[in-house]
């Protein structure tokens, strides 16, 4: 998160409306695709061709890497984006949101990944500026997240085909959403493998763990909180392009967003309850170890005391001069070192 | 958990209104029951024959086992029933809620079992399309659930028979939410078990127990806040086939639901004093051995020092040729010990 | 509670709208008073008589014990109160809370007691009918918590009577509102005991008896809130049973809800810092007995390590046969005591 | 506060509108300031004399001392004050508030000192009735909050004279709210010396000053958290006494108690964080005092092990005639000793 | 604060609108630049010059330092600012806000800096009057925080000359947001400092960092979050000045605000984890000591005993004349070090 920091400070000094790429990612060139498609057919193209858009069909460029602000800059003014909601597609700092312009929505929405390498949430930033006849997508990385929507768009019976753009924008939502799925379940494993580890050996590593889950949980979930806002504010919105036909599948994506939120909650609690499970497994063994040197100094303090006391050089002991005396002193130990292990016995102390 | 999101993420690379069952249940034939009846008769069927639809009269057709996605899908198109819908029913993993469509509501909620045999909860979904003159309920479980409402349907006196599906779908909820109760009472028993062992000796999995029962409780409470919010959805709507005159019904059922809320956040909170007082118990005890341990400590170790001292070899030692030497030094530790024991009693601490 | 869970759960098999007492009064017959009244007269009858009603007066009903559910449906019938609010009367484990319905509100409140034999709170379940010229009371107890109502309505100057039935439904809730400042009063005494109990020698129960009174503030606020929505859904309806003229009324009782409520979280705050003052506390004594421990073994270990140093029995060992070595060694050892005390002193520790 | 229970409970048996002093004040007769105003003059009597009251002018009466309640009652029914309100005029024990009567508005609040005597916050209730020509303010202290006010409205320049009386209650308003700020102030001087003191030596009574502390905000808190509630609905009323001119002065109130209320909470931050860091350095001390335990006894508890193995009085042991015995031993001791310290040293220990 | 509440204090005996300055800078003679500007031209003058006002174009005054309160009112009354507003340009206690007048809005935002020396936020109030044709900015600070958007608005092309005031206003706030991220910068490296130094050895401070920082992070929120309300005020306000067209741009600072506190957010979290990892390295290092001091003791202080036992003076003590006594009962003791050694290292306590 750093290094976006820097880039928005640099960011800072300079006025509104200026595109800055402020993501991490390799400045590489874009890949871009682009698809007309209506009901009948459906081209698609490796490059980019805005001028393929026409009013009997709709048109989807799907801009892969933003790192070249130029070439984004050009999309923008040849689909008519908005400047600030160019400045949004590359400073990829974005909170999830649904901001409503003249001609359009733009919307943002984190891609996530759990990566295992390095055990943390990778987060990728798509936009997609949703026109009357034209959708056009933003992917950050190179590594292509909707090519699946994509193949899709090209099969013949494919309900998209016979829909807006609004119910392409849903399924490019979706398509992503579904991949929140995927690491939620990669970290309710991990979440899993916690739990089992709390009464394991060497749990040097423990706490850390915990911290990693629930940081990653945090982020998780600062993500996808304000999405839930932009899909609430999308279903209040009255713009013509989200046709009132397609609402459900709108709500649709709402019902997933609030199962991931749901369980992320579960996940935070359940992390909560390990904590402190394993705190008071920590404190158990603790006094284990406090009850394990009391029972051998309150045993053997005591008796090396008395030997001590005829240990002592006074000329006049008489008990040193009896004949059994060091028998009745070892018998008197050892009757006390019974009785002492009986008391702890009855207090459950041993 | 886990299988469930395991399907759930096979289906990620799916299209929206894919059919695909996620729950775990053994894949089973359907079991059918079709009702049709209206005030003057009530015809019960054990298979499913949609065709007993007429305008005189509701027709309720109850479903068990939802593994059979063709079937479901059949059922979907017969009753018209809209495919995001038909999705929810076979993908067990649904929040409870209330979806309305252009002829007619989606319901789904969870029916909740505690299993003792588990120690857990066990849930099993339960979903409802309410259409004018049709209910279609579709119940996770074969084993019968709703057996109890068809059979007061079949009394000719109930009030069932007279009103609409409406009233029907609310007799459906009302005795699934009847049985939380049932839950509710177990996990009050097992919360007041808890609770008596605070102070019993061997509390080796108390924690343990307070962790499962806590799990338990926000598993309860995340699967009924969602319905709530349902409910209230379900009052707001205006919807024409939940008449006005029924909402009393539907008021009674929002009613059930808090309770069983409130309910379940006195049992948080119950369990969390009592994690309190035993933490403070657990505490108690330990404090109790470390004085025991420096009662004896403090007692005995300056005592064996001065024994110590009087087993020193020097050759000129005056005291160890004192008469009473040995005796003297006796008296004074004894006298020591008893001070010691006197202050420790002021001190409270023995 | 259990109890009523348990008749809970035997309902759970029934339609709703069936009425079953799932109190735990004993079951005997009702006693009932009815009240006409109108500014000019008012009869009191310490019987049930209905055909009192009549449309230039007002009729006040209230039922004292409510387990005779056919009495109940009775009085249910005659003044044509819906049966699922004849249900909430006779199921005792409403929240409080206020329906309305065509003829008139229904209201359910909780009467609360302290009872200082079983330092627990007692609940009784309040219910009222209120129609346009008829209040119908129920109260779950036979011991008359309405009595000093009935006695002011008897006076013939009070406002009461020449108000309608909605005037004497807000004097009864105000009647019931103001035991509960009773109640607080009770608790608030509790409350200052434990405090002063804090630095008290023999804390045993401490903990405990702040348990018993967290418990009981969480119930106290868990019956009161829902009586705090009821009263704000009072204000919001727009029934004419509630005349405009009488809001001023309601307005002073939704004043007194907030009051108790306000209290009672005082009285939480309060708890939570008493026992936290008390950890800290008790955290003290047990720092207390720690240094104790430390300072005498911190003293007397070295110098018994000294003392047996010189009780080894080395033939060749030229200190012992120093004429002063004994001496040499005794001072030794008390400069090294003194200087550690003086150590301990300087660090605080003793 | 058990004063007011106490006479609360008294009152619990009475019938509402009853008017009874529930403060603690000794009962002495009431001081009235009235003062006739308008731009032009401004005549002030230290009586009570209602009859200056006149079409032209606005007429201000300022009670103190509330305990004689026929007086009380006198002023109420001259001024035409709801006998709800009145009952609140006495009764000291209500939350701020602002309701609205037919003819004019009724606001409580609370006037807050902090009194360093006690260590604790004293309250005065101050009520207002505001008229369309006439302010009625009770002060329920006879020390004489509102003077200030009464002097700048002689000002002939004074901008209180040109307005209305609801600009006149504003004014009383701020000048109360003025008062919370020194109040604040003297807090937060409590709160930096608390803070000041963490390190120092003697903090016997650090703790029970954090509960002192933390209490007295809550107490501030709850006083003004209604308040601002009261001010927010004098915002949306539409009565016509609060003109719509005035309204910046009444934001200007809100403003400010907001700011009262984000000081409260700051510092409510701050003591939770000092108790942490506290709570830290204690248990730090305490970790020394172990640290220091462990290193001697680690240290000497073996070494007299070996010495007490030489003191052993067997007939054959070789070392002891060994004529450099006692020097070896005495020499592995001390590198013993010597190692120990520096492993302690590497461990961080010492 | 300190200064600044004792300066409220001397005005709480002041009237409303009177202006003094809280603030606790040193009292300097106020710089002023007036920027007249259109699409056209734009005229910097480094004086005072109201007279440059005129209805062709927009006129900026900054006035930097705002001690000299005289010539604030001067200000206020040549651009009809209300008193109120003006109280509170010099009250620098002002939480972030907006407040609509007749002829204007007043916004009030703190210019937040981190202090690298004094390790905490400093902050400036900034205040913006907004009229139809002129911004007036009243900085506290003679250090000059708008420079930057001065020397924008002198670049010919820039888009701020073609726009109307609110837009000016937009710049000036989106550039004091924008130093917020750059204080957040230094926070978060801070934050990473204290996550690398939980291992590390000599924490001596490290709660006292975390104590520092959680109390920057506590104050940035306190100033953020109003500023939050006060944007959304100006998103639903109506007044004219805020024109339609520039909703987005107003849209993009909420945007920034909510960044920033989801920055705020996400490092509390961060710190939260921290300490408790903290607390647990701690509490792992103390056990660690404690289990060494339980290893030691229970090992030799058996021994102890038994050297102890073979050091008494009884004459008729047998093994003492066994010839390979003292061999026989050093291999019993290192028989017992060695097996006590065995069972701590099974039972992971070494």
């Amino acid at each position: 998160m750093s290094k976006k920091h820097k880039k928005r400070i640099v960011k800072a000094g300079l006025p509104p409306e200026t595109l800055v790429y402020t993501g991490d990612r390799a400045q590489t060139p874009p890949v871009v695709h682009t698809i007309a498609y209506n009901p009948d057919f459906c081209n698609t193209f490796n490059d980019y061709r805005p001028e393929k858009a026409a009013p009997d069909r709709n048109l989807w460029v799907d801009v892969l890497n933003i790192s070249d602000v130029d070439f984004i800059k050009t999309v923008g003014e040849q689909f008519n984006i908005h400047p600030l909601a160019l400045e949004d597609v590359v400073n990829t700092q974005q909170r999830a949101k649904m901001d409503e312009y003249d001609n359009g929505l733009f919307i943002v929405l984190p891609h996530i990944r759990y990566d295992e390498r390095w055990v943390e949430l990778q987060f990728e930033q798509v936009s997609m500026f949703v026109g009357q006849d034209v959708l056009v997508t933003f992917q950050e990385d190179p590594d292509d997240t909707l090519q699946i929507v994509r193949q899709r768009l090209g099969e013949a019976s494919n309900r998209m085909r016979k829909k807006g753009t609004d119910y392409l924008a849903y399924s490019v939502m979706d398509s992503i959403i579904d991949n929140y799925f995927v690491a939620l379940d990669k970290i309710e494993t991990s979440v899993f493998e916690v739990e089992n580890s709390i009464y394991a050996a060497s749990n040097q590593h423990f706490k850390a763990k915990i911290f990693s889950l629930k940081h990653t949980l945090s982020q998780f979930k600062n993500k996808v909180q304000p999405l839930r806002e932009a899909v609430a504010r999308m279903h209040r919105t009255d713009c013509p392009i989200l046709r009132q036909e397609d609402a459900v599948y709108l709500r649709d994506i709402a019902d997933h967003v609030a199962q991931v939120l749901d369980h992320i909650d579960n996940f935070k609690d359940q992390l909560i309850n390990i904590e402190s499970l394993y705190q008071s497994e920590i404190s158990n063994r603790m006094n284990n170890v406090m009850k394990l040197l009391t029972v051998i100094s309150t045993i053997f303090i005591p008796l090396s005391f008395v030997a001590g006391v005829y240990g002592m050089n006074f000329e006049n002991m008489p008990e040193l001069k009896w004949h059994y005396g060091y028998f009745f002193v070892l018998g008197i130990m050892f009757i006390t070192m019974i009785g002492m292990l009986i008391y702890f016995r009855v207090k459950k102390m041993i």
